[in-house]
This record gives C-alpha cells, sequence and structure tokens, in this order.
C-alpha cells in the first residue's frame, strides 16, 4: 500500500484551490432542457477539458448532435493496473422558480447553517459538478504528490444527464473501444446519511407501458347503453386490480423468474440501517408498506420487483358530473426490475396478461415508454469490497452497501453497451435539494469526498 | 274532433321558419357544467321567453341560484279543457373533444346523410333544443289556423338538465301552485325507430356519486417509493373492479332490494320488437352484452340497474411518461335504478363498500352529484292511450310503450312534488350521439314531431 498521508495532506492544503475551480464551473450557467444555455454547455464542456489536459490527461471536447462530451485518458504508473471509467454529468437542472432561492443559483458561497456544519450553495453544487469535482481533485493531490496516478483513468463527462442522454447510446456504440474499461466508477449519489458512505450494489431497472382499451366506437349515453354496453374503464380497473393478488405480488406470468432472495447477510445490515416502516412512510403522510407482506421498507423498494400504475385516464374528469360511457380508457404503468428479471419479458407478459382480459368485441393497444434492465453488482465483487474498505477509512462509520429503487439509465448502458460493471459512490446528501430551489453540497462532502477518491484510486491498484 | 289538415298543412308550409328558429337557438352555447357558458345560458333563456311571448304565452324568465328557469302560461279554447305542463330543457352537454366534430358545434347545418335522409347538427339539436321546440312550434301553427290553443298549457323550460337540476326541485317547491297541473308533458326522449313513435313509460333513476382516494400526501417518486407506499390508483382499481361479480351482478350489500322480474308479457312485447344484442350493439361497434349475464340487452338497459364508472383520472396523463406514484385518484361512479330501489340507501352503502376498501392509513372523500329514483307509469292511463293513437296516425308503424335505460329525474319529481304523471313522448333517435360529438337531430324528427304533437294536444282535448 502507498503512503496516503501526504497525499491526503495535499487535498487538505489545496482546498481553497480546489473550492475556486469548482465555483468557475458552478458559475456556468450549464442548464441542457433549454436552448437558451446551449452555448453554456459548451462553455462547462470546454472548461472541464482544459481543467483535464492541465493535469495531463488527453482530453477533449466531443461533439455530439445535443451538448458535447467530454473524454479524457491518463495512464497508470503500472502497465498491470486496472483501467477504470470515470462518470460524471455538467450539466445542471432548470432554476424555476428563481424567486424562492436565497442566493444567486450561479454565483455559488459557502454558508455556515449550524455551528460547524458549512454548505456550498449553487445549481449543480450537488447534482452534479461538487460530485465530479471531488474525483478531478483527487486525480490533482495523488499526482502532485505521486508524479502520476495509480491506475489507468478514462474520464466521460456528459452534458444531457437532465434531458434524457438523448445522445448518450450512440455515443457509447461509436467510441466502443475507447470508453470500455475493467469497470466504471459513477458519481451521481448519495451518503447513506451525513456519517455513513454508500456504495449503490443494486439498482431496480424500469420497463414503461401504456395501454389503451377500446370498447364502443364513441363515447355512449351511460342510461341508453348502460348495463349492455362493455365500459373501458370497468376493463382497464379489473386488468389493474388483478396485476396484485392479495398479498402484495403481481401475478403476471412468470414476473418473478430472475428475482433472487436477497442474501440473509444483506438483509440483516440492511435492517441495522433503522430505516423502519413508520419513519419512511410517516415524511410522506402513510404509515402501511403496502407491497409484498412480510418484507422490510427497504428490500421492498431496493430488492424486489414493482408493479406501479402512474397515472389512469377515462371518461369525464371535468367539472360537474357526466353520464357518458367513454370509448376508451388508458394507463401508464411502470415496472421496477431487479435481478436478472428480462425487461422485453417482462412487457411481453404484461401484454399478454391484459390481452386475456380484454372482452372479445374491445381493443387494446400498447405504447412503449422504455425499458431498462435491473443492475446488480456481485455484493463479492473485488471493486466492491476494496472501495468499502476505502470509504470505511475515511468516514466516522463504516460504508454500507445499499440498494436504490430508481435506475440511472447510464449503468445500464455501460453494462449492455460496453459489458462493464459499475461502482456507484457518490456524497450527496437526501436534503441537497437537488432539482430544487436552493441546492447545496456539504462542504465535507466536497471534502472528504476528495480523501475518499484517493483512497479508493489507491485501494484500486493494489 | 278538430279537422287537423289544414293545421298540419300550416306546420308543412312553415317549416323553413321553424328551422331558422331551432337555428337560432341552437347557435346559443348554453353549456350548464361549465361556468364559463352561465351567459349563454341565461341568452338562451331570454331567447326562449321572448319566442313564447310572440306567440301569446304569459311568458317570463324565473332567477334560480343556477340557471334560470324558463315558464309560460297560455289559456285554452275551452274552460273544461285539461291543463297540461311542458316540460323541456335548453341547456346542453360539454362539447370536447372538439376535433372530433366534423361541424361547428354551435353553427347548425342540414345535411344529407343518404338519399332523401336529412339530419341536423350541432350540439342540442336532439338533447334537448330540437325536441322542446318541437312543440313549440306545433303551438304556433295550431295558434296560426285556429286562433287558440285546445288544452290549457304551461310550459317549463330549464337550464340545468345536463348538470343535475340543482335548483329544480326548490323551483317546483316555491312554485307549486303555478306548475301543477294535471299532468306533464315531457319531449326529452326518443322513437324505438325511424318509423316507429314510442312513450316512454319506465325510467330508470340515477344516483351520482365522485369518489376521491387519497394516499400520501404528496406525489412520490416511483423509485424512491415504489413497492412500500400505497398506491391510490390502485386502490381505486380495486374498488371498481370488486363492483360486479363474474356474472355482471353489481356486489353492493342491498343494491337489489326493490328491484323486481319484469312481468312475462312485458318481456315478451319486448321480444317482438327484434332488438338483438347483435343488432344493438354493432350500431356502436361492439357484439357482446356486458351486464347481468342470461338476460336480453332490453331487459338490461330498460328494467335492470347498472354501476357504471363514467369518469377516472389520477396521476400523470400528460404525454410521455413519468414515474409517480399520485397522491390522489378519482372516479365519477353513476348508479342507474329501477322498480323502489332508494336512491339514499344505494349512496350509502355504496360508500360503505368503497370505506371498506380504503388501507388504514389512506383516506376517501365523497361527493354528491344528484339522485333520482326509478319512474313507472301505469300502462291503463287515459293520456297514455290518447297520445299512443295520436302518434301512430303520424307515423308509418303504431306507437310502442317502451322503458327507458336514462333517468329524467324532473319525472319523478313532478311525481314526488307536485303528484303529476309524465307522459314520455319524443323524436329521438338512438344514433343521434346527444352527449358525444357530431350530435344531430333527423330532419324528419323535428318536422313530423311538429306534426305529432299538433294530433297530440288536439286529441288530449278530446
Amino acid at each position: 500500500m502507498t503512503d496516503l498521508a501526504p497525499i491526503l495532506a495535499e487535498a487538505d492544503k489545496a482546498l481553497p484551490q480546489s473550492l475556486d475551480r469548482l465555483f468557475d464551473l458552478v458559475r456556468i450557467a450549464s442548464i441542457s432542457t433549454d436552448p437558451a444555455y446551449k452555448a453554456d454547455c459548451r462553455k462547462a464542456a470546454e472548461w472541464l477539458a482544459q481543467e483535464l489536459k492541465g493535469l495531463g490527461f488527453n482530453a477533449s471536447v466531443r461533439d455530439t448532435p445535443g451538448h458535447p462530451m467530454v473524454v479524457g485518458h491518463h495512464d497508470a504508473d503500472r502497465p498491470d493496473a486496472p483501467h477504470v471509467l470515470f462518470y460524471g454529468h455538467y450539466d445542471v437542472q432548470p432554476v424555476d422558480p428563481l424567486d424562492l432561492w436565497e442566493n444567486d443559483p450561479f454565483e455559488p458561497a459557502i454558508k455556515e447553517i449550524e455551528p460547524g456544519r458549512k454548505v456550498i450553495t449553487g445549481r449543480g453544487t450537488s447534482d452534479d459538478k461538487g460530485q465530479l469535482m471531488t474525483f478531478v481533485e483527487a486525480c490533482r493531490a495523488y499526482k502532485a504528490v505521486h508524479g502520476g496516478l495509480p491506475i489507468k483513468i478514462t474520464i466521460l463527462f456528459e452534458g444531457e444527464e437532465e434531458s434524457g442522454s438523448p445522445s448518450l447510446k450512440p455515443f457509447l456504440a461509436a467510441n466502443e473501444d475507447e470508453l470500455k474499461c475493467d469497470f466504471a466508477l459513477v458519481c451521481d449519489t448519495g451518503m447513506w446519511d451525513r456519517e455513513t458512505p454508500a456504495i449503490a450494489a443494486a439498482l431496480r431497472g424500469l420497463v414503461g407501458e401504456e395501454v389503451t382499451v377500446t370498447a364502443a366506437d364513441r363515447d355512449l349515453h351511460s342510461g341508453l347503453f348502460g348495463g349492455a354496453a362493455a365500459n373501458p374503464i370497468h376493463i382497464l380497473a379489473k386488468v389493474l386490480a388483478d396485476l396484485h393478488d392479495e398479498t402484495g405480488r403481481v401475478t403476471i406470468d412468470g414476473f418473478y423468474e430472475g428475482v433472487e432472495e436477497t442474501p440473509v447477510n444483506i438483509k440483516a445490515s440492511w435492517e441495522k440501517l433503522g430505516r423502519t416502516a413508520d419513519k419512511f412512510l410517516n415524511d410522506v403522510g402513510l404509515s402501511i408498506p403496502s407491497g409484498e407482506t412480510g418484507r422490510s421498507v427497504l428490500e421492498l423498494t431496493w430488492a424486489r420487483p414493482t408493479a406501479e400504475v402512474n397515472g389512469i385516464t377515462g371518461g369525464y374528469t371535468g367539472e360537474g358530473f357526466k353520464t357518458v360511457i367513454a370509448s376508451k380508457a388508458s394507463a401508464k404503468v411502470s415496472f421496477r426490475l431487479v435481478g436478472e428479471q428480462d425487461p422485453a419479458k417482462i412487457r411481453e407478459n404484461f401484454r399478454a396478461f391484459v390481452k386475456a382480459r380484454i372482452p372479445g368485441d374491445c381493443s387494446v393497444e400498447f405504447h412503449e415508454h422504455g425499458a431498462s434492465p435491473a443492475i446488480q453488482l456481485p455484493y463479492d465483487s473485488p471493486f466492491l469490497t476494496k472501495a468499502k474498505s476505502a470509504l470505511s477509512d475515511e468516514w466516522p462509520k463504516p460504508a454500507e452497501v445499499i440498494g436504490m429503487g430508481g435506475s440511472i439509465p447510464i449503468v445500464g448502458d455501460f453494462q449492455t453497451m460496453l459489458g462493464m460493471d459499475s461502482l456507484l459512490v457518490g456524497f450527496g446528501l437526501v436534503d441537497d435539494r437537488i432539482h430544487s430551489p436552493n441546492e447545496k453540497y456539504e462542504l465535507e462532502s466536497f471534502h472528504k469526498g476528495i480523501r475518499s477518491w484517493i483512497r479508493i484510486l489507491d485501494a484500486l491498484a493494489h
């Protein structure tokens, strides 16, 4: 093992300059969804490429049909070191409503929000500029002391993460050889709490479907036809009600194929985290877990698949009342996937499930809204073990290996297109107000984030 | 009996002017459910009062807390003539979705839809402006030839029929002496077919309810909460799916209390009408009766009660997809009643049925949208016999005495509040697309409707 003390000391000493650089990046209003900020997005990409070049990366801004990518390469000290792809995104969310911000979103500042607790304010400080800069600054400190880096690094910064990443897949496909590494480091997630770092090892996948049931070829008067004509809302309600049995299990054929029970030791470590159903649900006005019976809320949201109706509409929904039997009714349904569930098969079996419940004189149409498989990093992956140990050395409490209920499409793309696993490490907190006014990033997240990456870089080399 | 030939000839001759007047009325967008059209509703009322005054009625617009009523009185030629209340409504249904209309709904036109078959297009042409104008124009022709009317007539035009008639009961109560007649003529129903007029003797009642289920106190991200937090759309879908068993019977406690089986002879006469499920449903693109199994479509729509969802909404229903778990979901549900079913009890039992299916940490709210019991006119009523004979003289085939699937709450109110039976005579057709885009009224319905009322007015006087 390398002696990390001088590198960590270098990072501590250079913190004011590291913050100056982060502030420069935050000042660039790189809002990707709004065409008015197109030039700012390019400016942020150029700024980052310049920084990487200054660090000795072979870096460039790479055009796409949308906002540009930044790609940089740096060799390792030793030829047999692993090759890692680091991913972050330089684009940010819009800032409206602007009047709810206490500070200018694009003029970062440091605020003491309670004694001894400082935060960096501004749009993108947590999502994701502050996070990606922890890695850049870690590389800088490492090189300042050792003159080189312990592992081979390729960096990929995206500028369209907040607007659906339309250019990402084509870019990965066109640059497969250049971007394929041993594994990826993705820095766009959070800590378990302020003292406990976390590595997300399981991410649920997602299948989105829109279902439209058509009965009569027009809206009917419920007096004239009620009792004799099919009502598409009844048909749809029956389909949706049938999706779960009385124990909360999804009833679609083969739905649980590829779903493994979570290992007992992992479940036990989750239990110790103390997120009870009460605590988790009370925040949003609920108290009773609604999914599969007999499982904890962490298991339900991290390790179990779901079928969820996200929207439904049919018939008259305005003010007052209209005694109509609608011609059509539709629902948007999504499935969160875990383990080895196959998105294409889930979609196919769902469609068969619906079709089996449509009367012979009615029809159903489906509309696809995306699909991504679940991600499951093997719990015994050596990268995971090394990163966990490195993080545990830095923070007051040991790192936790957790799941994530939502999907991060890039992780699926790395897996399916480049055959790479991803290690998800980030230092955001649940109260960072990403996507909302007054976004902040803990100063400690930034500082100890840099120190964490120094430790991880070194651990991965050995 | 009066010589009707000159009166009928007068109606034929004046048809172009009668149409002009109907067109003027249809052009007024008197949508009663939408507050944006409040002034148009008043304008329609004023237009009608003006027309009645022009015919020698003592007529006026009468304010209510909602849209105004129009009331007009006209004496008979002879003091011993019966006194009849004629009812129609000037308000119309909303027109959305507007892009499905082939013509402007408020710019009526005459279209030849097949050789020799002309229709009047526009919102309200059939429901109910075209219908009520057949009576006004019949009075006009009768007076043009005879200088007077053969029976004493009170006219009541309502402007809230399509929005639950909130002002009607208070108005009847406050004006009982003025409005109580020997019986009522209600013109808001249809023909059996294009050649066969009909008098409705049985009408289903109606109970309207709006149900809103609330789960979390805000919309949730389905990645973070999916699988653990209650989804109000699932809860609502289950409630609605549970409303019917697999034989199509409504499962609410006590729902069939007061429902009698239809007499065998009535069922036999209905059978002779030849309305098979195929014929009835094919017109609207369906073929399989969807209600209680083992009953004819006439029985299902005239003599059996229903539970029907008229609208549902919840979560994200716009373009694309949003992985949200909604806070709320709601449905508009109506019940068609027959026989002695008690509207208040049906509502109460429905609410209990829903509440029993709401998880302990979720809540439900109900909103009442009107209630009316079912109506049954005695088959041997003398008014019925006279009107049946008059109608049979005008049309190619004899008039039929039928049931009706829809409720006309006014008929119940006339019975319970003013002690009057109602004779339901109208000239709509089943394919008039009332409540839907491209509403139309047959030109022949309008023309022979006027002639029919001339015959009925005279028949009732003798």
